[in-house]
């Protein structure tokens, strides 16, 4: 029986990893489009950082691994069109030369690709995006060859934070713009704001609330005009507005999507094609708290539908146990996680949220080192289930573990209260007798008391 | 209503304040026989290695804030006897008279103190013991004055080792003797084994499998024999081989007692004594995996305990969820952290336990300062639940909110497979798409499944 995967990244990866060891026999084939099997792109900032000098260390695997797990590796061959009921790919490979590939069962992971906002002139020589490792070599290479001065980032997610944060190491002025009124729109605007000050502190010049409407080339500069006044120059512009799913394949085959244009999927990563699964940043993701599915293309995700699905193109029967939508970032020194609802989400989903936030030392204050941690935590004032959590504090004071407790708890579906019942690890240089994530649970479940004394009178 | 509280340190202040909280009226009285209420315990290795200066901010909170709680500090007050019929506690206050002091409820939290081991000669000047605030002032004193160039500890726990490192970093060589073969017995051998051997980077001269039998002192210096041909000369000698709970003052006014003499309590934290509680080191505490009482002086359990038991003394049914063991120590630049059950301990009470040993990267080690986490877990190979984990890593790459989530885990009865289901937060400078924790999960069911391969040859 014949596998094939459309895609080598951490879905299609993964997926092949997971049917060999379910099944030996298999025949396992990775159509790749690039050449970059298996790169971590979240890594890619890094690698233009100059933090991690050679990309080829982005790969999460050697090549070799992969071969050795008998899984054969298509290099530069690009999917054209899926027959589904032929059970056939047409395929674009390196030497220009189009071939059918049949198949069994097929995977497809073929990723999503960067949003190209509704900005003229995003055409012009330097200007980038930034999602795939053939991207990341451009701009490296335009880095080295140009060794521009001044930099334009468009969007001030995930990836435009990395990346001022990345450019400034390198010497090179930023200017952050960003559409919305807060940077990180998927943290509270009261955390937004301490981010947006620790990029200002490290030299980031940030203009929020601006639509970038035009870029104009002038000799070798790039000039974005747009909403409020908005004029900023720049040797070069990266686009980082957030990504869309790259579909289109499975979709002229007759596959149906959801939200944002992503695949549906069911829970073992099966689309409505006849034994065609999918997985990882084109398809859409079970969301275990609000048990609907939503758009998080996030790579922990990838790795494990790709793994679910890798499974269940084997025969296997695995089920995919949803997102919490658990998100970390480090932006310079500070490190902000995330994971669950926040109060807005939850209550469009239809929970009563109560939210807190709490700040705490995230050790003993009188062992060196101690620095604050802000935890903002939303309940639902009926239930009392925790919904969901939000930390923001230093690099090196276990911010993103300390996310992973909120997580735990919210994959078995606890109480807030249960936090406080936890037995958690406490040393003076590395946490207080009552972690941070119990005090926050403390301070959440007094707030809700308080509050209905209130509604009460 | 009177509510009296024998002892000012974490379970008496945490049951004061809780107590406090449910009931707005009640009279709070602390009898304490030292005069440090409140005072951090776990802070005196940090105190003497000049990590933290001044004893003082070992408190964990003001006396101003309990003051301002309204509860009545006793300072000094030596309680004596205990008379659960007239519900009144004899006590010697710091003027050397004894008075009555009647109470309503009663809560007993006189803590434990320092095991003095079969040792002759241990009443000689320069050995020292070290539970209590006063001790750490004695200690202190000592190394000011008498400015010592060597030390021996006595015993490889938790204490001994936080004092070997704090004493090496003020400039005294120090010989580390442990009756056992290894060195901190409440981790696997595997992992005790590459903490002697940071010690032994660090200077430590570690002694293990030597039983002491005699002090002798020779002038200004003191010197151990003992098993082995063991001979250690030191300016002075810690002793620091656990502790047994402080628990006559009960026992005597007939309060049942259980493991190590321990205090026997329900899970409302209520002694067989009419209206008297007990929480802290003094009693015996559920274990939330065996389902059984066991004897576990820590200081985040009598943080819970205490709670408890203030809210029940207060007239509120709370119920103690149990401990499970949860430790985490730091020596020199490691880190070593468990929670749950051993292999040993896992057999001990009726499982079937399987536990591995699993090596992987802290973070991406694309990215710079990762380092390698040792993972031990253990799972019960019958029901797949996972019994308990044990984290060894270097200080700064959360070891220790890593192990919290599973911590988190186990609290909820989670099988280990569970734990690949999370969705645990990622960053490649932080973790790696699937956390540490989940390629253990992984290394543990892949163990299993050939485990149970071969038991089907």
């Amino acid at each position: 029986m014949k596998l094939l995967i459309i895609g080598g990244s951490d879905a299609g990866i993964s997926a092949a990893l997971r049917a060999r060891e379910i099944d030996s026999a298999l025949s396992i084939t990775i159509l790749l489009k690039d050449e970059f099997p298996n790169y971590s792109i979240c890594g890619i900032p890094f690698f233009i950082s100059g933090e991690t000098p050679d990309f080829r260390r982005l790969a999460h695997r050697g090549t070799d691994e992969l071969l050795d797990a008998g899984i054969e590796l298509k290099l530069r061959h690009q999917a054209l069109t899926l027959d589904p009921k032929a059970k056939q790919v047409l395929v674009c490979g390196p030497e220009g030369r189009a071939e059918q590939i049949p198949y069994d069962r097929l995977i497809v992971a073929t990723g999503a690709r960067s949003i190209l906002p509704p900005i003229t002139g995003l055409q012009n020589q330097g200007v980038f995006t930034l999602r795939w490792t053939g991207e990341a070599l451009e701009l490296s290479c335009f880095l080295m060859e140009r060794k521009p001065r001044r930099a334009t980032v468009i969007g001030a997610g995930y990836l435009g934070l990395e990346m001022a944060d990345a450019l400034t190491r390198l010497g090179i002025e930023v200017i952050l713009i960003q559409r919305s009124a807060n940077v990180l729109k998927t943290f509270d605007s009261e955390l937004s704001i301490l981010i947006k000050a620790e990029l200002e502190r490290n030299g980031v010049r940030v203009l929020t609330g601006r639509h970038p409407e035009l870029i104009e080339k002038n000799g070798d500069q790039l000039r974005v005009h747009g909403s409020g006044d908005l004029i900023s120059e720049a040797d070069f512009i990266l686009v980082a507005t957030g990504a869309v799913p790259q579909s289109e394949l499975a979709i002229e085959a007759g596959a149906v999507t959801g939200i944002n244009g992503a695949l549906k999927v069911d829970r073992h990563m099966r689309t409505n094609l006849s034994d065609v699964w999918s997985a990882g940043d084109c398809v859409e993701t079970w969301h275990r708290l609000l048990k609907a599915n939503t758009y998080l293309p996030l790579g922990t995700t990838a790795h494990k539908q790709g793994r679910i699905a890798g499974e269940s193109a084997a025969g296997g029967r695995a089920v995919f146990s949803g997102s919490l939508g658990t998100q970390v970032v480090k932006v310079f020194n500070l490190v902000a996680a995330r994971t669950g609802l926040r109060d807005r989400e939850a209550l469009e989903a239809g929970f009563k949220p109560i939210t807190v936030e709490h700040e705490s030392w995230d050790h003993k204050p009188y062992y060196p080192g101690a620095s604050k941690l802000i935890i903002r935590l939303t309940g639902d004032r009926e239930s009392g289930q925790l919904l969901g959590a939000q930390i923001l504090g230093a690099y090196g004071v276990e911010v993103s573990k300390r996310l992973d407790v909120f997580a735990a708890a919210l994959y078995s579906g606890l109480k807030v209260d249960n936090l406080l019942e936890m037995d958690l690890s406490y040393t003076p240089p590395l946490s207080n007798p009552w972690d941070p994530v119990q005090t926050a649970a403390q301070h959440w479940v007094s707030s809700l008391a308080l509050s209905n004394e209130q509604s009460m009178k």
